[in-house]
């Protein structure tokens, strides 16, 4: 190749014939052929150092040589979201139509920053894209026709869901102390406070009160209900014992928190954000694709109410990342950030970049969720979600009859927690002598981890691995334990019954390796040689 | 196509077969056959939101059938910043390899939040990038072998290069008060202030201000130099100036201004910012890509010195969007906001996710930067990057000795800004008593405006439209006049001599078209009936 080809600028039967191979290379990543048919074909992080440790190069690579590497370490050695037997995270970003949507976007190369001279069409897909999901949540929306200036546009994308979540507070706050824009916080004289529900509080609301300069002190923590929802009755209490310095000024509901994706009830939460004048937002990073299925929307019912939302279509929506979009019920409200106030009060003026705070440069990432909306329709989309709903409930159902494992919540969405304990170490729990309880905790972990990591590294299956309360006292020794629990979310919304089939035996054949020991372990609590720390770090939880 | 087809699952002939006429459409929109060989089909905003405005579709739409409509509205309208005759902005993003990485990150969908279960090599992909970033910079870098946790990367990417600045800025702020993170902004009792420099002030710096809770108000503006770049000895002058309770905690260097392009001497405010005990962030969004150059790099000499730095390789670097970093000289600096402290004492913990403010789920953006640099060598981009200032000479060059334009910048980078100034009415503005000066302002605005806004509309030849001060007084009519220039900025590094023929004639002829009505208006100065407001806001200026 010559330099002059380092750069796209003519029809190349060469690089088309190489981006063919990209998309080839894609697809056999996808389909499974490059990774043997495993979620992941696992290496430990030393071997994959080894593969990827490299000097600054001086000289280039020959492209079909770097693209074989690509294919050989990069291709081979991912993990993929997509894989019916990934049972993780929502994430699966396999939407055809998302997909293709986002390849053309890197080709067009809009800046979403300015309408003119960046983004003459894109602007308008963009703010098109955005009014359909206020009217999906319940929002007053604008023909796009109607719309002519940025200003009432009302919602923005942004990189992802604590991003989202950052801009929604960001903007309650600005709302409710309009002085802090130019004056800063130490004009106030008050102490602005938010209130969090522990377990279920989402780490982007703790960097969001750091960031903002409140200081994560100033978070009233509160307890959850035992289903893993927010309680608004103690919250309300919370907010009642505040001294009168501490002005709260936001409320969260959360509509599929995500350790276990259960849903608040946001109509209840509502009415205290209303009786205390609280910005009420929405975290439906989750939920929100709930939105589009008829018989599930009734799960999110209050969000209407809501004055911001969070939305990830990455997260529920089978797009590829980055897809994320807060909205904001006053589109005024979106403007607090506006730059260039001069130029701001012309009509026709669609530059988006102008009311997106922290965000200026960037691509034409709608287009795939654009493209989905359109191929699908609301029926389409809301069919897909209703199909996962069931394949989640089908799994979760076979997992359940196996009692290998003990449910620790019974989620109303498509995330679910359990640990790793089979039948006859339930029976001997529940002849156990409660007095031995806080040394069976640390065993019932470490096989449970064990266990996880046996059949993440091996492939076949991977479950998430996080810490999980036992609110409902689920095993029978106490509602406060905390457990290495696994997760399993449904992301896809098509796994038959042979695939359910082999999800089940995979499970129990795995059961078997460690059952006798786990017995053992449980029969000889006293054994002074052995350790229950796990310390695989090649496949330590994530727990996010 | 069935519901199940919306998925990609399995090899499937149709989809494959779809998805390269997406890659073909996507080449024949870079190469211009699908936009008439024009930088963009013009619309006006109206005819454009005709295109795209429609109801929330219940139906879904046939692929074959989109796919056309898409061909159809939005390649055919979007503008080809890639094109050689889009002068407006350096952000090209053709690069081949850096395509085609895109491209693949597509499918793999990892996730770089955490490395197991998300992005077990694309972890340490992008650790290795910006190992190799950090010693191009000349910070202190570690072999990919020698990490073994995510507290020695020292540096993350981001969406662009206003979230880089926010977390370099939003970093600088807590390592100089540690207690704002847990106790908030109003445990200080001093007020942290920052140097910003009047005209070449990023807007992501004054949004930091304002969304880091300290407010605009406690910006402190100084004078550029009449080079438009910052002045050491002014902003010495001004923090020698300020009360004993305001605290000065960030200087900025700025290594390529997002106006002029032109290149602060860092050296000079390294000794400023060390004088002073000031962390040194140096915004070498543009200015980065020189480092890559032999021959250039000495122009952001003193780079080494600084605390932070932000890149963008979607501006200076050819990528597709998007693509930002920002490192952090001491990489414990970037700890700060990392989640689950508890697990963060570990060994071999690498979760990018882990030290990465507001940043979450995200996807494999790396991959393109990294396939970059090893495609290339230090050695092909920065022939590159040379290639691509000689164009920028040539190009300058050429425009100057038509006489139509006066140059109000020299850049000593890749950006020129401009006023539409015939060599006629040069001289009549030569001869003009200076009482008059004041009228003629509007009427140089709006012949600039009109001349820039036609070759946009003609699609032909692209140049941005914002505002400048003639610092340097190139028109001779005062040092403080602030004009609608033309910016010209070079991104393609391959003008050939034909191309910068057309780029040259078509300047001409359309200088040709407002001599004449020019002239008359600067003959008639006080004609009545002539308004001088440009409001054509389907070409408005863009001013970022």
């Amino acid at each position: 190749m010559q330099v002059a080809d380092y750069i796209i600028n003519k029809p190349d039967h060469l690089q088309k014939k190489i981006l063919d191979n990209i998309i080839k290379l894609g697809l056999d990543f996808l389909s499974g052929k490059i990774r043997k048919n495993k979620v992941l074909i696992f290496k430990t992080h030393q071997e994959l150092k080894d593969l990827v440790s490299e000097n600054f190069p001086f000289e280039g690579t020959d492209i079909k040589q770097l693209l074989t590497q690509v294919e050989d370490t990069i291709v081979k050695y991912s993990i993929a979201q997509a894989d019916k037997n990934s049972l993780a995270f929502p994430d699966i970003g396999n939407s055809f139509i998302g997909i293709a949507g986002d390849i053309l976007s890197i080709f067009l190369n809009q800046n979403l920053i300015t309408m003119n001279r960046g983004a003459p069409i894109a602007t308008f897909v963009e703010i098109q894209t955005i009014q359909w999901l206020r009217q999906l949540v319940g929002y007053k929306y604008n023909s796009l026709k109607d719309i002519n200036n940025v200003k009432l546009v009302g919602g923005m994308w942004t990189n992802g869901g604590s991003m989202s979540n950052y801009i929604a507070i960001l903007i309650a706050l600005n709302v409710k102390f309009p002085e802090i824009k130019t004056k800063g916080l130490n004009a106030l004289s008050c102490k602005p406070v938010i209130v969090l529900v522990k377990q279920i509080d989402h780490y982007s609301f703790i960097t969001a009160m750091q960031c903002l300069g409140l200081g994560s002190d100033n978070i009233i923590w509160c307890e959850p209900k035992d289903d893993y929802t927010s309680d608004a009755e103690a919250i309300e209490n919370e907010l009642l014992k505040l001294d009168s310095n501490s002005k709260p000024f936001v409320l969260i509901g959360v509509s599929g928190n995500s350790k276990t994706s259960n849903l608040d009830n946001l109509e209840q939460l509502y009415h205290v954000a209303h009786k205390y004048k609280l910005w009420f937002h929405v975290d439906a990073c989750h939920g929100g694709s709930l939105l589009f299925s008829n018989t599930l929307k009734e799960k999110v019912k209050g969000i209407e109410l809501s004055d911001s939302v969070s939305i990830d279509p990455h997260k529920g929506l089978f797009l590829p990342y980055p897809s994320s979009y807060v909205l904001i019920k006053n589109p005024k409200h979106l403007t607090l950030f506006e730059r260039h106030q001069e130029k701001f009060s012309q009509t026709h003026l669609y530059d988006l970049g102008l009311i997106s705070p922290l965000y200026g440069s960037r691509g034409f990432h709608s287009l795939k969720l654009w493209l989905l909306i359109k191929h699908l329709g609301t029926q389409g989309l809301g069919k897909l979600v209703d199909l996962r709903h069931e394949t989640n409930r089908i799994l979760i159902k076979a997992l359940h009859e196996l009692h290998i494992f003990v449910f620790l919540t019974n989620s109303n969405f498509y995330r679910a927690g359990f640990v790793y304990c089979p039948a006859k170490i339930q029976e001997i729990i529940k002849q156990m002598d409660s007095s031995k309880y806080d040394k069976i905790i640390p065993i019932i972990n470490y096989y449970t981890e064990l266990y996880c990591s046996d059949l993440y590294q091996s492939g076949k299956l991977v479950f998430d691995l996080f810490r999980l309360t036992d609110f409902k006292n689920c095993l029978g020794i106490g509602r406060h334990n905390v457990y290495s629990a696994m997760g399993l979310t449904v992301g896809h919304p098509f796994i038959e019954p042979k695939k359910i089939d082999y999800i089940i035996k995979t499970t129990i054949k795995t059961s078997r390796k460690y059952e006798a020991s786990y017995l053992k372990s449980m029969k000889n609590l006293n054994d002074p040689n052995k350790k229950y720390n796990f310390t695989e770090h090649n496949s330590s939880p994530t727990n996010w």
